[in-house]
């Protein structure tokens, strides 16, 4: 297949709109959102494994069961979660009304919200911002991407063609961000034409190498969810061609949102290779994009090495030797054999500068592999999150 | 047993001493602390469970097998980690000249050393510096504490008498604090008699419940090190009491420790209960002290409740049942039955300014129970860590 090449601008996929409003949950910018497809879409998604899911999630699960989505609308400022049997009406007469503004029914719409916990979800508010929503339907996902953004510093959509069709991510981030997924609501429009079976699988697939692999500062958000809708009217596309240009898209956005991460000013990319297996190469690098200490070691440039083998060390489980063991930082060796190798402190100072930092470990085990990514840990994700509840 | 009274003034176990020096690897304060017994003292010991272990590490897992100690020399600044052969030399070298100046051999001296990783240890510094040092030998535990301080803001040192013993704890934290253990060095020295399996035993035990429930910051130190040595000198005392004080006395100094995190303003106890199994409790008290988010939001003193039930619920292979958890924030209840509570916001933050919070979960499950210790994520944290090499 050709190389994955976005569009300099993001488009949707044929059949696809969105519109979004400021409705009184936020005091300015948006914080609703709706993406609708002119016909039924196949659809999948994932969602949260945390324990305490919120009303959106417990209702999508259901709502995905029937395969079909006319519809996704999200708010964010508030996530509807810990919120008891009053956040699962709330979440379903979002549904409903975003359905009555597009003549459907509620179990075509996938409903999202993110924000506070614990918070009863402003219900009037929604309704009455969702009426007439449909007049401001238009072409530019960037204005969905707007509605949905939390402490996300920029809305964030990509869009690809591949074949005759066209895929579309939009997502947010930014912080409670860890595997599993990241709290992050992504939601992925196609006009390729695919059966709902393949479509879940292919899903399922593309967030493990990606979304999954993604971690701000190891919270996992109770409202994660990632959707793909497929409208098909772009027709059949090879399958490949279509799965390869999925999983890139993905992650490229988990980059973007990992960029983002809050207070980040680096995308930290950690790749271990050489793992006995697929599972000790996962836990690896994320112990590496997990770690306080490298993190702050990337925000500042200060190559204190040992911290990499100590977050390496400390993955319990895993097979390590450390005489096997090789670490570099963008390309500079750092480590050999599990000892400090004599590298020119003032290079790899400065690779530190960069704005992406790829961290390498090679195990010398076997030949699993992966790739996490995250961000360095600032003052401002300090300043951010001692006060988001009261800001 | 009567209640566990620290004195107000730390001493040592009759025939401990100590003695602390600057020889040349800081700049300012003391970077090299040498503990000794006047017999030769029974002796056991836990270490880090990171799969690069410094040389004093490998080193002192040999040394223990011996059961016997008469001293422990510690330096501070430089952690001989991650340094080869030559590290595992340099170890041995230290031990020695401890051990000449006192009069005993090299397997008699367990060696720790703590500060950057990587670098090669300033072996002759420390042996010049060890020349003499036993004429210092002096009844001060804090002048030992002084001597193995990295980022620690006061040196640190409890004692308690139990029956006609004494015993002496001497730690130092700060930062790459976790499980298995905090990136800690602690040493605890009593004149009771007993056997060494009983001392294995018993030190296990209290670290289990202790060091073990620690974190600062989830990064597992290469260095950590708990030894106790008893010399007998107090005759047999009942073991029930002994032990009891240890385990109380390894959780006063876990608690000194998570105080003294760094940049920590605050001291964070949670404690899970009602869980289906130890594990459990122990992974929901850990999960909720490890959480960025959680930390931040003691250190903002913001009750956004929400984050608690986060931290509980990205427990994925724990047994929770939201309908069953309820939480409290320094006795307020806060969540009932995985909702949250309509609780007086002034009244939870104000708790929230306490020096101690204490968050209590109860999984309404299971009858097992753990406590885990931590501090707030601060600023200051970010400080310290962004130039900790350079500085």
């Amino acid at each position: 297949m050709p190389d994955l090449v976005f569009h300099d601008t993001p488009r949707f996929p044929r059949g696809f709109r969105c519109a979004s409003r400021l409705v009184g949950l936020k005091s300015s910018g948006k914080d609703l959102a709706l993406f609708v497809s002119d016909v039924d879409a196949a659809a999948a998604a994932v969602f949260t494994r945390n324990h305490f899911p919120g009303a959106p999630v417990i209702v999508g699960r259901e709502t995905i069961r029937g395969g079909r989505l006319r519809a996704v609308v999200v708010n964010s400022k508030v996530s509807n979660v810990a919120t008891g049997a009053r956040g699962i009406d709330d979440a379903r007469r979002m549904a409903g009304a975003a359905a009555a503004e597009i003549g459907t029914t509620a179990d075509r719409v996938l409903v999202s919200s993110t924000g506070v916990i614990g918070v009863r979800l402003p219900i009037e508010k929604i309704e009455a911002g969702l009426r007439g929503i449909a007049h401001d339907l238009q072409d530019d996902p960037l204005v969905g991407a707007a509605g949905i953004m939390t402490t996300d510093t920029h809305p964030k959509a990509l869009s690809a063609s591949v074949g005759g069709a066209t895929i579309t991510w939009v997502a947010k981030g930014s912080g409670m961000i860890e595997p599993n997924m990241a709290t992050m609501l992504a939601y992925i429009f196609t006009d390729a034409r695919i059966d709902r079976a393949t479509l879940d699988r292919m899903l399922r697939g593309a967030v493990r190498d990606s979304f999954n692999m993604l971690s701000v500062d190891t919270d996992t958000s109770t409202s994660d969810t990632c959707a793909i809708l497929a409208n098909g009217h772009a027709g059949a596309i090879q399958i490949a061609d279509l799965e390869q240009t999925l999983i890139g898209g993905c992650v490229r956005m988990t980059e973007i949102l990992a960029r983002d991460g809050e207070g980040a000013s680096h995308l930290l990319r950690a790749t271990a290779r050489g793992a006995a297996n697929d599972e000790d190469a996962r836990r690896v690098a994320k112990s590496l994009v997990n770690s306080p200490l490298v993190k702050t070691m990337v925000h500042g440039a200060d190559p204190n090495v040992g911290r990499l083998l100590m977050a390496v060390g400390k993955c319990f489980d895993c097979t390590i030797r450390p005489e096997s063991t090789d670490v570099w930082i963008n390309g500079h060796q750092v480590v050999r054999g599990g000892a400090r190798v004599d590298f020119e402190d003032a290079a790899v100072r400065d690779a530190l500068r960069a704005d992406v930092i790829d961290l390498e470990v090679d195990l010398g085990i076997g030949t699993a592999s992966a790739r996490a990514y995250g961000c360095d840990l600032t003052k401002g994700y300090i300043e951010e999150n001692a006060a988001y509840y009261s800001s």
